[in-house]
């Protein structure tokens, strides 16, 4: 699976870095599975003749009143 | 992750009751992380700037010949 | 949850031949359970009511240039 995400919430889907890392993986990844391409921020689906992409709507940004958290030091 | 699910199938995503308690976590959520929020039965994706909306198409209504189960007792 | 892929990579949703095994696990299903029914190739979101179809975008066909794995002998 992909990259673990921060300590946080969530099951992150499998994530590429782009198509070209997704493709690659084709073959060895079971119909029905959805991953996630973060050069394009895009979710696609293995289907039976390779990848369909998962249709995205509107954005919801930042909650700008929440701060980010404190970057990590040390 | 999410509340578990009845005794069942599949893997629910993470489910938030409504947008709010969703903002409140963007920032310890991973990219590419699926939820799904109860208040308007809406899925998101986790996407650099924020929130993403995942465009849902038809409804395929309850089978009506199958009855629910029996209520719980006791 | 449904079959397990090729040893591979990813989380394959839960899986289901055709609607009418997915509606026979309609009221043990959590709200927020993402499936793929894969008679139909398509994605579907069990929402209050039932299940909604995830609308998908354009096909990524399988790369030409990489060869499918061998045909597993023996």
């Amino acid at each position: 699976p992909g990259q673990p995400g921060p300590t946080g919430v969530g099951n992150p889907t499998s994530t590429y870095r782009n198509i070209d890392a997704l493709q690659k993986e084709t073959y060895r990844t079971a119909e029905g599975t959805m991953v996630y391409v973060t050069d394009k921020s895009e979710v696609y689906i293995r289907v039976p003749q390779g990848w369909r992409k998962v249709l995205l709507g509107e954005l919801i940004p930042f909650p700008s009143e929440i701060p980010p958290p404190p970057a990590a030091s040390g």
